[in-house]
């Protein structure tokens, strides 16, 4: 049995536990939090919560932390910290900042000889294997990737930060002409605009100016300013009602040429549509607890991304019948 | 520069012709065919063509052997006898027989030092990897896979063994019925008539009795009884026309659940649409023998799985950029 502990108990580290209970060469130990350990309320009664303080004294009960952070400020303090003693998984996904995490992880690694791989989950995860396999395959091509329908965590999390809104969700949705244009076989180079629409659902306070927060979202720079954006206002009923789940889904494309003159024309394409994002995401992110098991257990010490870790790792199966 | 050699001269020893030169790390040292060498015409005429008995002779100046031999006589024979000396990239295809070849490749394999990756190409190849990390990731759920629209070397080559039948192409088809039913949610069995159409394009001869050949193609057992077939007979000129290039294609798809009593719906699929099936696969044959160049410069050795061959193996790219 590889024996997991969870690091922080959101979304992610739900989901987390409901994965290790569909793999059964795996038990989870304890979830690990920042919060009171009796305030938690796990989904299953059974599971044990720690501080994340006490993480240390479960060196040898632990197999594989997997960290359930976000990667703004918890992950690049979290990581390399609690790599330092147990192998990891983490879904660290800010892309600017990857390669200087990857170093800092991989220094933690090599003084502690265990073996972590990061930027796990569907993008960067699924979708960065897809962009590898596709352009190493067809590497006379172009890839898309295209996100949605589904929610932003960061986009919603922008719109709440305005001033006199009470709660909000950002839908982000690919748009259908860019993809007809692709499968139409035109190459071209989008535009953000191009690619992507925005749509908003906002609660805002009864006293607020809603015109004011509207033009406010639709002019923000980065997330909104270089997008068509739909801002609708609802109730906080509608809301609760319509708008608590967390799907998502999207698309790796790569068009591509081979043959003489380059006459032949290919496409490869990855699509997801998922009912939850984190539980997605978490599934892969214990998928990926294994194969660190297996790395570790032949000595293998170091940070690794997805693109270093055999695909037979990931598997309990027999997979040569998946051949 | 990576040094290839080409076994065999059909349409994928060409696709594999074409690829080379869209990979800048490596170089075509030459082809090596059964028939007489000075007989073959290559599609760059800058490029050497030897017989297959003087392999032996190029024992330090190849460093992957890509096979492009057939898998019912050809691969059994050649695979052995070509990794006793040099790495090699196959794409062996024979579902039933896989375990059997990668066992006696593996012992040719550790009796040379050499490394070579079997079963590589679309399927069995992509998609097998697709299988796999689709299962490993949502481990409550179901496969399926599609072929087509495409021509199947196998069902045509059995129609032109029929008594009449002077040229014959077979084309499988989706049926988009169930395509429809999975995306719908409705995680069903189905059978092989549920799942694919066989569309059949002879030309027979003049003095041909052309319901008897219709007949015997629907109720070949194994190709074409357990599905809906149609046959359509057509003169030469048109066959020539319409029915002379390899287009193919298909999907992999998964369905599964996660969650609190598995209420999240998930899908996960993989579909490729190819104007060319014999240069799509070589294109991957390539990649592969740039993976297999490198684990043996690392000192591995034995016959491989596109299952153990970590992604960024595959590619010559910076692909940190791609996670």
């Amino acid at each position: 049995m590889i024996r997991i502990g969870i690091v922080g108990y959101g979304n992610l580290g739900r989901g987390v536990e409901y994965a290790i209970r569909k793999n059964d060469d795996m038990k989870l130990v304890g979830i690990f939090t920042r919060r009171e350990p009796t305030s938690v309320e796990t989904v299953f009664n059974d599971v044990k919560v720690y501080h994340i303080d006490d993480a240390p004294n479960f060196k040898d009960e632990i197999d594989v932390m997997i960290l359930c952070g976000g990667s703004a400020t918890d992950l690049p303090v979290q990581g390399p910290m609690l790599l330092s003693m147990f192998n990891t998984v983490d879904s660290f996904d800010t892309h600017a900042k990857i390669p200087e995490y990857l170093e800092k992880m991989n220094a933690a690694a090599k003084k502690s000889g265990k073996c972590g791989v990061i930027s796990v989950g569907w993008d960067p995860g699924l979708f960065s294997m897809a962009r590898v396999l596709f352009s190493s395959f067809l590497t006379t091509g172009k890839n898309y990737t295209f996100w949605g329908k589904g929610v932003s965590q960061g986009h919603s999390d922008a719109i709440r930060r305005i001033d006199g809104v009470i709660d909000a969700k950002q839908y982000t949705i690919p748009k259908q002409e860019a993809l007809d244009s692709i499968k139409a076989g035109d190459a071209k180079t989008f535009t953000p605009r191009d690619m992507h629409l925005r749509e908003c659902f906002v609660v805002a306070a009864d006293t607020a100016d809603k015109a004011k927060i509207e033009k406010e979202i639709c002019n923000m720079p980065n997330y909104f300013s270089d997008y068509d954006t739909i801002v609708h206002f609802i109730s906080l009923e509608e809301f609760k009602k319509d708008h608590s789940n967390m799907p998502h889904g999207g698309f790796v494309i790569r068009t591509g040429t081979t043959g003489q003159n380059d006459s032949s024309n290919h496409m490869l394409e990855l699509s997801i549509k998922l009912d939850s994002n984190p539980e997605f995401t978490s599934s892969i992110l214990v998928a990926f607890a294994r194969a660190i098991y297996r790395l570790s257990n032949e000595g293998v010490c170091g940070a690794k991304t997805v693109f270093d870790i055999p695909l037979a790792y990931l598997s309990n199966k027999n997979i040569i019948e998946m051949l």
